[in-house]
Parts: structure tokens; sequence; C-alpha cells
């Protein structure tokens, strides 16, 4: 019913995730009737699409040639913590829990994708160990099969080269705020093995 | 945390009707890992944003000049259906229920918004209406106040200049599928107004 261009913007639209058809076509006639906001956005978004690299430091999505985490001036640069995407690095940033530098894998190992470990630029995690005084290295990958695969993989690689370099995980257990009864079997397990002791001091 | 650029990116998608500021960064970041769709986006969208103009006899978005409804060769050019919004042309059009062409005012009189008879095209229709031959006109505007005051607006108008133009409207009543128990008291008031006789041939 609309004319043709319109029909495709709103296609387009369509594709992105948590759009469906309705949304897509309010969102197409409201820039339509703020066509400025509708030519800022398409020229913002050319813009990220041609000039948004990787931090040749951590992988992350940066403008710059290295991100504004890598530059900080007050970060600990002798520990590491190697997340998969870049939304995970946000939700440990604004949880201000950690202070080193991070490694971006932008994915993680899943034969079944067709995701094997060059994908995830592991070698390129490798060789910047090597150029950097690294003491610690926190693998904060999913606690997933594929996640914990990768971890795995990295893990055996960073030993075999650099047996020195301690690494570590996150630990698992209950959340906070959460109930046992509702917490689920493996969570509950995981939470047993790694208990400790009450320090009362 | 993210780069500059990123985060003016997820900002301007955030402004888009629907989208809150977790989904912009869910689609900021789904374009990034693929970046042919998102130039293929910004391209589309800037030339809509340019290109997209209204019909130039029935004022509906088109990329043509006379858009695709005007143009069909089998409509009843003697009837015309005055909408306020596009959507509202295509909610008609997904109907069947109408085979005329259409005027769409791009919005309705609302002096408290300051939207006044010529900021939605009144005269345009007065002139369009002197270079066709019209029977009809449908007045399609929603059933609220200033959808009202607008139809009232144009009917006056319309009567004063062209007496031999029959003026119509939508019929006011229950929804099909509704039940009368939960359908508001204004509505139960004009279903009452508009009753009909019963035709059991």
């Amino acid at each position: 019913m609309f004319s043709p261009l319109l029909n495709q913007l709103i296609s387009q639209f369509q594709y992105l995730p948590g759009v469906g058809s309705r949304s897509a076509q309010r969102i197409v006639l409201s820039l339509l009737a703020n066509r400025q906001r509708g030519l800022n956005l398409a020229r913002t978004l050319e813009n990220a699409m041609v000039n948004i690299k990787n931090c040749r430091q951590c992988r992350m999505l940066s403008d710059a040639e290295i991100c504004s985490i890598c530059t900080q001036p007050n970060r600990d640069r002798s520990v590491w913590c190697v997340v998969e995407q870049p939304t995970d690095l946000l939700a440990i940033e604004q949880s201000r829990s950690f202070n080193g530098l991070y490694f971006v894998l932008m994915g993680c190992i899943s034969p079944l994708n067709g995701i094997g470990p060059n994908d995830i630029g592991i070698d390129y995690l490798m060789s910047n160990i090597a150029s950097h005084k690294v003491n610690e290295i926190i693998l904060a990958t999913n606690p997933t099969v594929e996640g914990e695969a990768t971890s795995h993989y990295i893990v055996t690689k960073i030993t075999k080269e650099y047996p020195d370099i301690k690494c570590t995980q996150l630990a698992y257990g209950l959340s906070i705020g959460s109930e046992i009864e509702y917490t689920d079997a493996n969570t509950i397990k995981r939470a047993f093995d790694g208990r400790c002791l009450i320090d009362l001091n």
C-alpha cells in the first residue's frame, strides 16, 4: 500500500532485534514527520558503520585506535578480564568491581555455528599477553556450555605458554536477593562446591 | 563506557517510538555485527528522508508525484475519503471496504497544539475538489473531540462552496466481537442513535 521506498525502509527496520512490523511502520512514520531527526540518524549510522573499529589492544568497539578504557592511566595493567561481548564489559564496568584491563572475544567457541578459536581472536590475545606484564587473567565468559568450553580452551593455552600467569574465573553461586527454593539445581551444586569459611572478624 | 560515536548512535535510536535504552543498545550492537545491513539501513533512511514527498493529489506519503492509489485506473474517482493519517488509509485499504480516492490531512485541527485548518491542507482539499467531479466525501476522521471538530469544519466548508456534494461519515456503534457489558457509555449512546431497521430478507 505504501510506496516502494517506504516499504523498503519499513522492512529494513523490521530486521532490527525487538522491532516488529507494526513498530517498524510507527518508527518510519515518526521519522517522516521529523525529517531532520531521520537524516541525523541516517548519517550517524553510516558514520558508525564505517568508522567504528575494534580497539587494537582489547578488541572492544571503539572509534579510536585504542579505546577509552585501555588508555585510562589509573587502570591496573597486570590484571586482564576476558569477556565474550561488549555488553559483558559494560555490565562489569557498571558494577565497579574491576579496575584492570579487558579483552573482548566478540563471541565464544561454538562448533555448531562454525565459530572456532581463530574467530574469537585468541591468537591476538596470546600475542597481546606476550607484550605486557600480565600477572592474572580472569575468565569471565558466560556460565554456559559454550562459554565454559571457550574458557577452558583459553586457560589450557595460557598455562602452557605462560605458566607464571594466574588464571581465575568468576565465582558461581547464589544470586544476591535470590531464594534457594527457586534456585536451579546446578547453581546450588556450584554454591556447595564453592562454599567458604565464615569469617566473623 | 562506549566510544562517543557509539553513544551518539545509541541515543539517536533511543528517540524512536517504542525503543528504550536497552533495545537501542541491542540494535546498535546487532548492526555493528552486520555492517552491510547497517549501511543499507542508513542509505535507505537518508534516501527516504530526502525523497519521500506527499502525493500531489491526496497528500499520502509517496516517492512518486502521484501515489499508487491515485493512479490506480479502477478506482471510483467520484467518492473521496478524508482521513487523518497515512496509517488510517492503510487500515481502510486492508479492510477492503472502500474503492474510491483518499485525502490524507496528515493531522487534525488542534488549537492546543497550534494546528489550524491551513496546517492540514484544507485549502488544498477544496481546490482539489474543484478540479474533480466529486459526488460524495466520506469523513473518516477519528471519533475524538479533535477528529470530530476537524470533520465538522470540513463539512461546513464543503456544503457552503459545493452544496451538491454529499458529505457522509463512518457509522459509530458497537465493535464486531465486542460485548455490550464492556462497551463505554458514549459508544452505546451512538449505537442507539444510529440504530436501523432489521431487514429479514
